[in-house]
């Protein structure tokens, strides 16, 4: 009979056996932490290895996610879809156990982790998640939605700013399942943390609200399951702080960076098992630790306990099991496109100008009451954002069945937390800040499209036109860097009727995240018939065309739509085309000959206008062609004295593009 | 005699009266915070303000920068270069009083702010830089570098992710002369913080080891003279948490997040001055008031009090004073240019692969014994990035004469208090992580650029071909966004000598930041003439060129170079020029000339090779051209064999090539 230690010690071999055949990797934390997950895997952790995707499981995220092998070690002990071949695989190309976690790619990874403190970030999110559907849908009687969310994490999660924000909040929400393990074992990859981080980590959380559990042995079973009682009991988030060995069980290596980030070396391995008691070869798990690992049949009850309250909860409440059903599987209402595209309709025709942050709060009170699935957000910015749309009920500690959080000043915090509502399915955030700032959000964003999750990132305030607050606030590469991430898809409307558009593209792309980036002054709205209207989703159309063929070609987006129109009005006699340029990733994904249609490569004399950083548009006006960007930094004045300062006057482009074509116009 | 509340009151008075003309701007916190500065700037602060670049004079940081015009009144009060007629002209054009404070514009702004968080952290690396010159430069009766780092803060600096990174190394490093007043005001743009911001503060900072003074009435001038008395004597760095009202003095807004970031009006702002008993037309300060303010004389005092001081210095250690004041100028040494070119041409003779970060250590390794100004660091990553020359020593708590920081998991943090110890002056500071991680500090890097500031940011792992991590720290958006920050000078080496340029070019450069973007796997070193080694620092030069007149130019940089050679080995035949581009922005400030001859207009069939994100390079070789690059995220896998995978072979290219040009190569 396999004791603690046996299956403790099954993780460990594992972990060497994988990270030397890699010949690379991180055996040090999963050495340490593997006392820790026997026991919360294997006494607490409500999962089913054969039903990766049940909506109720507990959640578990490894935030230090360089960790890997320990989570795969879990996922194959207990029954995943993951082999011992797999575990062979480790860090290879293709395979299904890559050097950090990776969502959607193998079954039982909640998140994708390896960016320190955004695992613990995503599980606030989950933990956020859980909360409110729970407080939406539980009857009583019928706790359709009840799981804990746990989260492992090391002293680089701790160290990272990102941290601050989403345990701070964590606290103030008062996320009672959420449960962290602090894996205290004093090193770092430059050594030993205590020259570079002092903290009293239990005060630090205390501060925060949370219910800390401080000198945790990490290697003692009884003090873990203590520990895990007594936070599963806390009205409090709960971060345990486990003091563990780095690389617990190699003799010459535990307790030291060595044993960090490199394989130990097979001498040390072999030393290492020796020490432990363990006697297999590489990768052999013999049958008996197999057997008390396997969490299949416990799984497949617990799963089975539920469907069959679900059977219940449908019978009892059939309109709000419905809904549950269909918020849990992302799908949209059914009439919901038709009923955007009237509003969009309805929009076009509307003579009044207005900001697109404008545009797009009119657009939330319009579908707000549709999608109860909506949780939206900002960072303490919502009077500028324009996020707080009328139905909009702020999710507390006490009422936590709102749909919008306050999120605070915490861009990088709300954007991964956006990310973890994502994961854990249920609701589509969406979560605002000034363009500039999603800087500070800015790697959540990269990971929001890595894990293809729908987080909408609302960003307004899109250029040095915002006026009065100056450089610091005045967006100028950020745009690019939004466009040139694979998987995000970027809007950038000039009118009302094209921000609704892009909220509409937005919601109905399930399977990635979406920036819409919004004006802060008002923009006059732009005619179109009905056909142009059903163009704007894809990314680019001819706003306003030549009477023959086309000479010249201005391209424009958001606020610069309506300068390209006046640019073309005082081109007269000339054959040109504006082309609005809401999404250029929604326009490249089209097929060739609509390319064609809109941007005939015959014709090259072509102009960009945009108030951004202008390299990007050479992707589309070549090099013989003229951008109308801003290569330097804003400048603090009225909006639109620095619009002109930086020359976006109709007249001052109208001169620049005779000049630039040799007076050809 | 005008009381403390009479000079308090003419800074309530003039931010009212400057947000009001300028219909927009923060009145709230300057009115708030107004008797803490007042006491402040004529109790404490040393300065001098017809000297406000004296090196030794204290700093001041007003982290919540929206408050701008608190910091512009106290200048103006002072007496600093800032007229009346400057602050009429708050927050317009080209005025000297933009909407946030700009270092370098507006005379005694000691650091740019806005971005919240960040001025604290600049003022933690100010403060970093005046205990390391103090303890390498003062000798006994010579407190040459003896001076306080005053901030003022926010409920938003705190919530900020950044505030937990620099506040937790400010505590280990046992900054003494660091003191933050906290402005407790309970108000941020939402509304009543409480809602989204429960933090025991004054605990979170003693879990940092910081001395704490709580609860001190910010409207009482005893309670903050006895409160800074404190501070100033602590070991430790100090938060005075101040309770304030937010728009203290307005009877209708006070206490009001209504007051926060928008003009009071002109009735209230009437209405604010009677019930502070001020009778002054708008912008008016009487005689009395003035003169009571005005700092100049006690200031010159100072200054040739200290002037007198380093005159003895200089008598006692003449060597010392000259290496201080040359490090203060921010001067090279006058051989360094020399000393670095002749090492560069000794690499020429290398024929050993190496790999470019390797390379940047052994640049290091010989560079650094010759500039005592480096003070370099890592995020944690020093083996990894390898920044730790053999002549490194760690600044501790204890021993604060060092050159290097262990900034621990905190690349944000890393990267502002860069900002900070290069502001501050005397050293030039290096930090390093990987190229994808550079997005966690991604504002700093924009701060940099727009102060213009020499921090020498390192980016190591730069492209898929790290390997086995994978996709979460394989950058692929990362490099264009560097590019498109406007100021910032990016390298991208492709082999030893390219890398020691590459320093030499970003020690040369002393207004404004440089990024170098190094590789983790071995490089081959290239030929060169030695009239191609002196154009490397042009950004871009021809490397290997075609017998005639080249048809097609191949253009790389990095580890894409020694590609682009072999595939010009394999189009034999053909006239092409291999061009090597460690610098776009570099090579764009060329002449005309240079560019032309570098890539003639003429010839269009060009190829960009870089294994990064393709559509910037549509700057160099327009719409037909063809880029070779990486348009989605990465894989885990080993490096070759990832880069294999995305094309990244010679005889790949060699086809992609030929399909593009129709067979024309």
């Amino acid at each position: 009979m396999p004791s603690r230690q046996d299956l403790a010690n099954a993780i460990r071999a594992l972990s060497m056996d994988a990270v030397q055949q890699a010949k690379s990797g991180h055996p040090g934390a999963p050495m340490g932490m593997a006392d820790i997950a026997e026991v919360l895997w294997n006494d607490y952790f409500s999962h089913s290895p054969e039903h990766p995707d049940w909506f109720n499981r507990d959640r578990f995220i490894l935030s230090n996610g360089h960790a890997s092998i320990l989570l795969y070690s879990l996922l194959h002990l207990t029954g995943y879809d993951l082999s011992i071949d797999d575990l062979k695989q480790f860090r290879q190309l293709d395979s299904f156990t890559p050097g950090h976690p990776e969502q959607g790619h193998t079954p039982g990874v909640d998140t994708t982790t390896g960016p320190l403190g955004q695992g613990l970030a995503n599980a606030v999110g989950m933990a956020i998640a859980e909360r409110t559907l729970a407080a939406q849908f539980n009857r009583p009687g019928y706790p359709v939605i009840d799981h804990f969310t746990y989260v492992f994490l090391g002293d680089g999660c701790l160290m990272e700013g990102i941290s601050h924000e989403v345990c701070s909040l964590a606290g103030t929400l008062k996320l009672n399942k959420l449960i962290a393990f602090y894996d205290d074992n004093g090193i770092s990859i430059d050594g030993e943390v205590k020259g570079w981080f002092t903290d009293d980590t239990p005060k630090r959380f205390e501060s925060y609200g949370w219910h800390v559990i401080a000198e945790v042995d990490g290697h003692n079973p009884d003090a873990i399951i203590n520990a895990i009682n007594a936070a599963q009991e806390s009205p409090f988030p709960s971060l345990i702080c486990c003091q563990t060995i780095i690389g617990k069980g190699s003799p010459n290596k535990e307790g030291k960076e060595s044993c960090h980030g490199a394989p130990l070396g097979s001498d040390e391995v072999h030393l290492a098992k020796l020490s432990i008691g363990w006697n297999e070869d590489a990768f052999d798990i013999p049958e008996d630790i197999y057997a008390k690992w396997d969490g299949k049949a416990a799984g497949k009850q617990r799963f089975q306990a539920w469907a069959t309250l679900m059977k219940a909860y449908t019978d009892a409440y059939p309109q709000l099991a419905y809904e549950l059903q269909r918020l849990s599987l992302g799908e949209l209402p059914e009439h919901f496109p038709s009923q955007i595209d009237g509003f969009i309709y309805e929009l076009q025709q509307s003579a009044d100008p207005v900001s697109t942050r404008q545009a797009s709060l009119n657009t939330l009170d319009r579908i707000g009451p549709l999608l109860p699935e909506l949780v939206g957000g900002s960072a303490d910015l919502a009077v500028s954002n324009l996020t707080l749309w009328k139905g909009a009920q702020a999710v507390t500690a006490d009422m936590p069945e709102g749909n919008y959080l306050h999120y605070g000043v915490r861009e990088f915090g709300m954007s991964a937390i956006m990310n973890g509502i994502a994961l854990h399915g249920g609701f589509t955030p969406y979560g605002a800040t000034f363009l500039v700032f999603m800087e500070y959000g800015r790697n959540a964003v990269r990971m929001a499209s890595l894990m293809q999750q729908q987080s909408i990132f609302v960003y307004t305030h899109d250029s040095v036109a915002l006026g009065e607050d100056g450089p610091t606030h005045q967006p100028i590469e950020q745009l690019t860097s939004l466009r040139n991430t694979p998987g995000l898809e970027t809007w950038r409307p000039c009118d009302a009727v094209e921000t609704a558009v892009s909220w509409k593209a937005a919601l109905v792309r399930t399977d990635g995240p979406s920036a819409l980036v919004l004006s802060r002054q008002s923009l006059p709205p732009q005619n179109r018939y009905p056909s142009q209207i059903k163009e704007i989703e894809k990314g680019a159309y001819i706003l306003s065309d030549s009477e023959t063929h086309p000479d010249l070609i201005i391209l424009a987006t958001g606020s610069e739509v309506s300068v390209a129109m006046e640019v073309k009005a005082l081109l007269t006699g000339h054959n040109v085309r504006v082309v609005s340029m809401p999404s250029t990733s929604a326009f490249d994904r089209q097929d060739a000959d609509y390319k064609e249609k809109v941007l005939p490569r015959a014709v090259t004399d072509r102009v960009a206008i945009e108030a951004l950083h202008p390299d990007f548009w050479h992707k589309y006006v070549g090099l013989e062609g003229l951008v109308i960007g801003i290569d330097q930094f804003g400048k603090s004045g009225p909006g639109e004295k620095v619009m002109e300062h930086f020359g976006f006057n109709a007249g001052k482009i109208r001169e620049r593009i005779q000049r630039h074509f040799s007076d050809r116009y």
